[in-house]
């Protein structure tokens, strides 16, 4: 499905432009045109991309590929090429999943790409776009930047999702260390280790795009990409930080673990360590011998439990001595 | 709150300044000017950084955001916008918490804003300032370096805490190995994730205002930057240090469980298999086979005794050869 | 074996040509040439080399080495020498093997060289090459972008099938940690090694080629390079994650273990917990003395009973309420 | 307490001058001369560096602060300031200590100040210039060269030390592994740190006085920097290499702990598995069951024997098939 | 002892020169002259590097030091001195040792300096020069490139024995982890330290060589210096390989150890699990109480033993059911 408006020099907005009228905008310069591709099949892409807009056919390859690619910018001449991502959670195990949103920013055009329907930050923008006429008054970078800087603060929330579990995870590992915690863990790692994929490169195109000096970003609004930058380090910080949790929880879960065994052991030390000589006394007295003596005296087994209680308080208060309950 | 001070270029010092009367010092450039917000509400912050200086609105918005701000310095050409943070001792569990502080340099004034009250590097510049008016003839650049300054001077004795408590974690986890003890450990890695955050980036922040060539930086007041550039360096040196203690305090916590495990361990097996041959030899002598012709002997009993006592002496003697106790 | 193809500047195709009248093409500079050595013995290989191409005495070693190469450019001003590697599953135990491909790049010429038979890239573009006659035309470095091209497109099945592997690894290592787990883990990781190795200076190789200046790379073929070094940064992107993915099986391995170990003894606490002291009581009133009135009561048996069970179930109450089962 | 000495133009050697001798030697830039502050108390500090050399009071401050302070150049065009350290061993626990000493080279001076009384290389360079005057005419910068070169010789035996203790406490961590040895890997890694947190700083003071162009040091003594510079390099690289070999101590550690524990257990699993069923046994033939025909056997004794051994051999064949003892 | 070899311009080759003569030919800078010092003492050194080359006395210095030298390149203008060290296998415990070598090339000289007897690079250049006339006509840096490449030929074999016992281990470790397997693994991970301490600084060496202008290093040598880096760049590839892997096989051995702890406990509690209830059995019919209905009963004795089989199998059952053996 492709949506697109036209802002003409007039300050008219024209919207839903056929192919044609598009060639025309593009040919003669005229105003400011924003054209987006709500996943489209391959022959609508070759229609506009290739044909209409005459893009590079490494560009429109990108567009057209499922598999993950790195957020980066091209540079040719006549337009950017923009590789980005968007993030939302996936539909099982609370696994990340990574949405690609291909720009290409021209002198007076921008054509966004997306193989995702209904990408929000896209969406946003476009509505606000018909709120206040203003927006699109400042340039197709502007709009650019607008959806770069929806898209990057939809990350902020899971980031902190991911934050408030990792540290309900630090807990439950130091008071309850369950495997299921071991695969939650695990599942955040891979979630962080998705993150750092998309972020990292994500941060250098904004600071390319906010530093290098392209033809289609407008000197006044660089500052506006340099705000997205700022978040993004931001962002990276904090799953940096994030990181290095999930990997002590990896440690303490081990030591946790550890501990939680040197009790269980303690316990059945100390049964065994006090019911073994007891029972090896019982069992001497236990014997056939014609001639054991003390089995005849009157208080032999009133004195044998004494010697039993006395024998297992002793123990109870060697152990108890050592810390050991 | 807003607390204003004016030194006139007759050397008159106006204090709590009308909004009208800032904007008639900043149009005219007359004298130098320090402006503090103090825990402003939206449109007091508005009315004065908006309004009266017409700074640029992506500042506004990172004086407005309660949420984390990684340390920065933004060039706007006629002001340095700059973000730094102060760290002081949460209210519970010991963590670390950082007050954000925003200041605005330009020619002749300098506009500080916070959204914590009362933050004791600002009172404590804005009393000395009241004591010593060379202070302030010496630029707002110096009144600035003299607050982020005391705002470093403050790191630290926290780090000198961090570094003490995790000396003494280090003893106890070798000595007596807790979970509550891992769980300090764990409270304090994430104090130092905390420092490191904020540390990292308010250091690159010093080094461009002791490097870089801004004009609201005076070439003499540089070196004093430099000075707290080097006295970061030195606090994220410790930092690192503590950090790689931290990290080993979580391994030597699983070797010393281990080791006590051992020990625990070392008990069982002592006692058991002491006890185990003696119960088995008690058993054998109390089966009630017909024909049993140690049973009938007259020293059959002291003899199983000796049995007994050499068989615990000669175990006790193997375990004492091999180091067990 | 030597396979050639020339496309005159008349734009006709000649194939298998001799020693001689390649040696005249490179001494006119006439039309595209491409030479290609399959698995060819010292002979053959000196004879073109050496001897009609006067390539440099180290590159011909390097293409006679059958140890590993370093993926390198060297620049020597007349030619470019180019070692890249292709990767394929070897014969035992799923480990990848790589296969070096040695590429000489002049002005009008293309000379591909390997020790490993009938490699799958340079087969492709062979077979394209005659499919589709333009393919030559865009000159001899755009052929070996194809070759490239093709063999970076075969890492990346390899590296999906790693991917799939290490999460099928992470799964069993949680819910079944045996030592042939851990046997596949290693093998995995002697493969990301493996893969590392050949991936990043491969990386360095395409970036060196898609931004220097080298006069046998044409300025508008650059941008292919460029394409291929994208995929490979894709692709260690995805090694670096499967790698921290790697190691942290290794970890959670251990935690697993460390977990199944603490089930295993509590089972054994439980069972001997309950049952020492049960065989204490009964060894007990197996004992032979004379006196003990318990023995003589009508309801002796029946309460020795009632108390063995009871101190079963309090003991089975007391580890559920501990949470042990 | 202050020492200096002047080397006149005319040869001459002073020694021990008054403040006002030296503001003179200074004013006139006669000649060349060191003075240095042994232990100064602050009077005599502020006396020297203030009012007599005018240092910049940043410089003084290091001077007089007795925390530590981080290896730096500092260049104020007159003079350069630099802070090293010296290593010497602790009064406890093995742990190193750092003394600070600050160094001021101008045009035609050098003066030291050091907290820390009597530090060795200032006192080994003090005598050789006593006793060989040419050292002296080589410069001031050569001079401050020989301090640093006696000061950086310290270190090499100090690490010699930390590299034996290391490769001791290797051996002891395989062959008995104690909480002893662990701590005394713990106070080397104290060590380690505490080392690398000095040298790395102080490599990078020795690269910018062998590199950059001060014109405090002359040109043909830059190399004698530069040979210091190697020498820090060496110093690190070994003092990184016994960070490794401290680190996988620490896994080694665990490593034999946990391989111990396995002898542990499998002496107790033996000892268990022999005499478990043999006691069950002896049990069954201690029941009281008044119809047992085996207990009527006049061989049933000497059987019950027989089945004892054979049961306990083939446990003890079975454990020595599988290779436990 | 001094061996020299001269190259006169005439094309004789004269041996053993005299120290005069090696001064005449120095002054004269007529032909080529290669002079190798095996192993020589103080005097000697300083006879033919001080008094007649005239070298700098730090250069000297590193010549005449017995510890352990980096490699390295210093450029006194009128000659280089090189640092580099050649590996071999030490005497015990397979440490691999290194031997230094010092080189200094000057214009139409090469000195070389070893004070380990008899270096095999340098013999087999030697020997190699007495056969070929050619190598010698080719300068004094092909020379000294010629005994450097032969030098790190020779590195190779020792990793790729370092290799194989790697891989050996691991396998070892996974089978059967023993004290004695961690005791090799920790002697390979300090010669892979001691391997990286010496390749990495020499790569930098020959990065150097082969890309600063030196006077000394002819343009069209420079590639051989290229190639040797080359060489070192793929080494220190190799041993980083082994290293990752070193480190994995010390998680290893944990994971394995503990996998292996694992089925001792797991045969242990089988064994008590089985055993225990059974013998409190036993215990329970050998009670002396007077009224125990079961022992009167004819079928008692073989329903116990019935009771005993069933309970015996239905723990056999309950523990392979959960997968236990």
């Amino acid at each position: 499905m492709m949506r697109s408006i036209h802002y003409t020099t007039q300050g008219r907005l024209d919207k839903d432009l056929t192919l044609d009228k598009i060639g025309q905008v593009l040919s003669e310069k005229e105003g400011l045109m924003w054209v987006h591709l709500d996943c489209p099949d391959e022959q609508e892409l070759l229609a506009v991309l290739r044909d209409t807009f005459h893009f590079h056919p490494l560009s429109i390859e990108d567009c057209q590929s499922t598999g993950y690619q790195t957020p980066k910018v091209d540079d040719f001449d006549e337009y950017l090429f923009i590789v980005v991502h968007a993030l939302q959670p996936g539909p099982q195990f609370d696994r990340l999943e990574t949405n690609e949103l291909n720009c290409f920013i021209g002198e007076n055009y921008l054509v966004t790409s997306s193989l995702a329907p209904e990408m929000s930050p896209v969406n946003k923008v476009w509505n606000r776009l018909h709120l206040d006429e203003r927006l699109i008054r400042r340039g197709t970078d502007f709009i650019c930047h607008a959806i770069l800087d929806e898209m990057v603060d939809e990350y902020m929330p899971l980031l902190d999702d991911l934050e408030e579990e990792i540290e309900e995870l630090e807990d439950a590992v130091l008071t309850d260390p369950q495997l299921e915690t071991l695969q939650r863990i695990l599942a955040l790692k891979h979630n962080i280790l998705a993150l750092r994929r998309v972020i990292s490169p994500q941060r250098e195109v904004m600071n390319r795009l906010s530093r290098d000096d392209f033809p289609q970003i407008g000197h006044q609004n660089q500052i506006y990409f340099r705000d997205i930058y700022d978040h993004l380090v931001r962002i990276q910080d904090l799953s940096d930080t994030i990181r290095d949790i999930v990997s002590s929880a990896l440690d303490t879960y081990l030591s946790a673990t550890s501990n939680r065994l040197n009790q269980v052991m303690k316990a059945l030390t100390i049964v065994s360590t006090i019911f073994l000589p007891l029972t090896f006394l019982a069992g001497v007295y236990g014997m056939n011998f014609r001639h054991m003596p003390e089995l005849e005296w009157q208080i032999g087994y009133p004195l044998v439990w004494c010697v039993f209680i006395l024998l297992a308080l002793g123990m109870a208060w060697f152990f108890r001595k050592r810390g050991w309950f």
